[in-house]
């Protein structure tokens, strides 16, 4: 039913974006995400509020967000350092809520290094609407294999 | 993909425990959620690490953890108020793991309400070992249908 879902949309995915390739695990089960990378480096993640992310309000659950914002943050890691890492705390404030049928997007911006844990500053937006801002202490752990 | 991973483990579960029976949107895609609420009214909720909550080490995913968190302490509003609630801001500190296959607890207590906003501490765990703790704020909506 998963595989059905995530078939079924057929809206135009904005101008830039790649599907990220999660084929297992978590990621997987509530994609699908997609990534935008500038020439800058900078970088943007997204997904289309779909029916099995979904809350008993028919909006985008919390948890969802949430998820999204522990993948949209936590990224900026990936690409600063290269490494594995893991999340220690995120503190989400919900600001708005998103609809069915939404384009979300999201963003992190390192704000501070120190050691091996690395602080984000957070924010995920439907259109001209921010719908959550946040901060995350991520910390980094062995090199990725290069690719 | 996802009814056969639902259907696939058979691991016997603890006594005393529901499952919740989420048909739709994002409970149902994380889940399957269990419940288990004693005489005094407290309660306790769970799930079994499976294979769609892990990240790319194997471990129950961040998000996992925090979408479940949102759950587990927000219930605590349902159980007090008999009402819908949002998340307003979720803080979560990650204190240990989870692995595929463990069965991991958690729960929340009310420990600050004004006007309609309730504040819930909450905690996860898996046996004897704390996953997470966290503080909700959460904003209490209209009644819920009598059942």
């Amino acid at each position: 039913m998963t595989d059905d879902l995530l078939e079924e949309h057929d809206m135009p995915i904005p101008e830039g974006y790649q599907q990220l390739n999660w084929l297992r695990g978590f990621g997987r089960q509530i994609g699908p995400l997609y990534e935008k990378i500038d020439t800058e480096g900078a970088y943007v993640r997204a997904f289309l509020v779909e029916e099995h992310h979904t809350n008993g309000m028919g909006n985008c659950h919390g948890g969802m967000l949430m998820s999204f914002a522990d993948m949209a943050f936590g990224h900026a890691v990936s690409i600063r350092l290269h490494r594995y890492w893991v999340t220690v705390r995120l503190l989400t404030d919900f600001v708005s809520g998103a609809k069915l049928g939404e384009w979300v997007e999201g963003t992190g911006v390192i704000v501070g290094e120190e050691d091996d844990f690395i602080t984000v500053q957070g924010r995920i937006w439907c259109g001209d609407r921010t719908i959550m801002s946040g901060t995350g202490v991520f910390k980094a752990l062995g090199e990725r294999p290069a690719k």
